[in-house]
């Protein structure tokens, strides 16, 4: 029976490297989704932020994020790990390890491999939020350290077996320790950060920034849609038993419909709304429904998780709206889609998953702010002290592009009177 | 014993759900592709009904659609198959099942996941038919039927295990089944649609309209070719042994000789015909490959394949250019690559497959046509009676975008004299 | 057993599969990229340049290539394989055998789609290094001679088990075979060929000429890294046991690493030296972490991979402004991307992998560069003879758009001044 557990090893490390590839590809997702969103002239900086902070993630997560957010079975139930330092330095052996009694059944290569790209999926939320207005650096410091502590601190705590996962707290995918997480991040980076120039009129008035490239927008979607089923999905751990297999097709399906339940709820109420099919408002219930199922997407009938989805996308539009009303200038609508539906998505696990229970979801989401905003805001404070957050008046009218980059997105396209 | 047959059930059910993510996947291929080959002015709207009809595809089908195309044993052979309401209601146990003597050897919840993604392919050939002048909500209104009824019952006599199926019928991935089913739908559409103002001049002259992103359009070429893998590969149900996994792969090799096939000759021809080598016909000829190859691409040999594939590239340019003297406006080329490009698919099946013969290749195709085209007809009919199908004049003018989505595509970018 | 070994058989040829599809999925990667760093003017034809030579790859491969690289085991450590013609013609059988005893642990058909993909990746690298000047039925006819040929012979030298691999030359996925060589090929041609008209100035002034659409430039990047998880993973070709599943996932850490650690460096070197956040060098600089790599993923540390994806990083700035410097007109980067970081990737080889030693890694290169080279200046010379290769300065200044494909990549947006 030696071969059959090789097989089922190959199998379950497979399958997680596939499901790391597809979160991988969420990192494109979100770099054409803000790419999209936001204006010309501030295009190839939010690209650039994309992939070197996917870059940043995955070599502060090797450095020291992976270890201390899974710090081993000594520091179970615990508040802080270790601060230990570079991946395997002493496990180099056992990562290749042929997986003796004790052992992981898929290679821990693969695990880390998973767990590199959620860190950077956390970090993808943050560049949304403060595009077209924050200098390039300054962010890049930030996600140097929110991908080496940050994040892995209170990752830590429910999924490399901490306080919160000893008190019960559910959390599958991630809508808290993912997405709240970067949502929380951006809005503490956001409010030192203040609004761009003419998104708030002198009366109160929002003005409609659009975003330069609708098709790029769609596509990011997509990409996250699809991604999604490696975030979720890949969530399971195992799929190389019938238990395990099943789980996993039900949290494709269950991904799948609360998306869908999320468009189309979306796009109904800004129909009702503004009487138009907003594309944006769209895309944003997609998100929406995605980061709603992924604290369960296991428990619920398809049903339920569409319709889970559906109230995520009617949550998302007037979240949006509400944020422009407190002058909370959100480009993308990262917060309202990661933040503000990722605590809905915890607040409804126990309508379906009985283990858990709305108290001590509510500890998890809040702890998980707590953390997040408190530390984001001191790293965000120092930083903005010590070399500034903001870029001056005359790059962010000419665009950072320009400033920071010193290229054009698109430099040939002219631009309207 | 039983961790053999859990083994080859994980690894049946993961390659089902890779394959579904890919078939997916698709639905972002026929976005991008779309949103290439329109104006700029209608490219938000086409956006937008890409993914909604994603989403309604989902909802539909997982209310109605699924269990109308499978409806189980009793109805072998059938006409009609019995309309009930609700994807697993009764059967939420069985989908979770272990999976016993009789059980699927994969789990029901990723055959939905396969499934609901074929229907949202098949509805998305549409989109592309009638874009630049269609009203959205009226669009969607024909979708939401096409998903749950139209497609589903043709769909059961075929796949379901219904007459067609019965009767001899052979059709491995759906170039008829999802293929000519889906353009049919998109015929009856344009016919009572109209042609675009403007394309076709006094004295019969067709007036080129060219789209607005070229590279938009091969990226959803590559997507659509990327996921045809899942489509087709993904069609073989199963693959967790010798004659299944060889099957699988020479259904890759197939699928991806027939795409080049249709790729290089439609090329050769264009330059024979233009003397220019025209990238909208090359990817054209990608599709046509596709599509031709998709009712049997297992049996014919790689060489065979390539050659298939090259006929439907040739078939497609010619298809495109009498349509277009016909006046049948189709902007993005879906009916032919679809449905022409479609039927010759289904009719050469017998040159490889020894259980297909021409005779009932033929019924197949004429009764799905007929089906399709009548059922379709019928519905846009009456939304064209209730709501209207076509915008203003002044709206089509004004580009759809605006009138519909009230979202420009390309905001800033300056448009040409 | 019997059922362990088919389920053993199924994993392998799944995974082979799934790397192959990847693979694929990097012509989009490069087509993207491409059209991204050209201007709108040369858009369209570099689009069609992309799509053709991937379909003409695999048709060629098909007839002639897959069997002159892997001409069988009487070919041992050869230097010339048999010019057989035609895939599987007498093996059509075999390919669909049930694997015995001798066979393949794997689907035939799967080992022809993972080449058949690496031989168009290869040809790829060469249609940006050309781009903007080169007449397109030129480049098609060598793309045919050098996937029929030039790669499949040198190909053989060491995948097909060649002198090369008796050697003891070690090439895990490509940096040499695949990279190497694509870049020499487009050496040979760009030498021909010479540079873009104005590209450089009167006192050896470059002169920048940026490209037209970053956000579909670093889409394509974002697509070739996750295809190189199925360029490198899928290198590994088998996965079905505990030894191959920790390989694999190991080549997917350190591919990973390798990429992170070319942006990050890329990035810093540029801001040292220009001050600006240069997006385009930091995409480089991912290419570059990932061709350097190839090589060797397995053996190193995931630290010693990020190490050697920064050295990469770094050197590819430099190789880029010295190639321009020798004025050698590159428009895209790919003989540093893929030809000098290339050479570096075997050259750090022994660094990790004790079987390689630096002599012979020498001589690989060595030998892959002077046989790439000579054929390629041979057929670029006669085809530039017998049709010419480059196109009239008036095409050039208007746009090979319009004289080679009579399309428009962009007809809608307006252009600057």
């Amino acid at each position: 029976m030696e071969q059959l557990a090789e097989l089922s090893y190959a199998l379950d490390t497979f399958y997680f490297l596939m499901a790391g590839a597809l979160v991988m590809w969420m990192a494109a997702g979100f770099a054409m989704l803000e790419a999209g969103l936001v204006r010309a002239k501030n295009t190839t900086e939010i690209l650039t932020k994309n992939i070197v902070l996917y870059a940043l993630a995955c070599i502060m997560f090797m450095f020291v994020g992976y270890n201390v957010m899974y710090p081993g079975a000594d520091y179970e139930g615990g508040y802080m790990p270790v601060l230990s330092f570079l991946l395997g330095a002493e496990n180099a052996a056992d990562v290749f390890q042929a997986g003796g009694e004790d052992a992981p059944y898929y290679s821990a290569r693969s695990d880390f491999f998973f767990q590199v790209v959620f860190v950077a999926a956390g970090m993808s939320i943050v560049s949304g939020a403060v595009a077209e207005r924050m200098k390039l650096w300054s962010f890049l410091l930030f996600a140097a350290v929110f991908t080496a502590f940050i994040y892995p601190i209170q990752g830590f705590w429910k999924w490399g077996g901490g306080w919160l996962n000893a008190a019960g707290f559910q959390d599958f995918a991630g809508s808290g320790v993912v997405h709240l997480c970067g949502a929380t991040a951006a809005l503490a980076g956001v409010l030192l950060l203040g609004a761009r120039k003419g998104k708030y009129g002198a009366n109160g008035a929002v003005v409609p920034i659009p975003g330069a490239n609708m098709p790029m927008a769609t596509l990011g979607t997509f990409i996250l849609w699809m991604g999604w089923f490696g975030f979720n999905g890949g969530s399971q751990l195992k799929i190389s038993n019938f238990g395990d297999a099943n789980a996993v097709a039900a949290i494709f399906v269950n991904t799948n419909m609360s998306a869908a339940g999320g468009v189309v709820a979306a796009l109904l109420v800004v129909r009702m709304i503004w009487g138009k099919a907003d594309l944006t408002m769209a895309l944003n219930g997609a998100l929406a429904g995605l980061v709603a199922i992924t604290a369960e997407p296991l428990a619920p009938s398809p049903l339920l998780a569409t319709a889970i989805g559906a109230v995520a996308g009617v949550l998302v539009v007037f979240s949006i709206i509400s944020l422009d009303r407190l002058k909370i200038d959100d480009p993308v609508g990262a917060i309202s889609v990661h933040g503000v539906v990722g605590i809905f998505g915890l607040m409804v696990v126990p309508l379906s998953n009985t283990d858990a229970s709305f108290g001590v979801q509510a500890l998890g989401m809040a702890s998980i702010f707590a953390w997040t905003f408190i530390t984001s805001l001191i790293v965000w404070g120092i930083i903005k002290m010590v070399f500034g957050i903001r870029v001056s008046e005359e790059e962010e009218y000419e665009g950072v592009d320009i400033s920071e980059c010193g290229i054009e997105a698109y430099p040939e396209f002219g631009t309207r009177g």
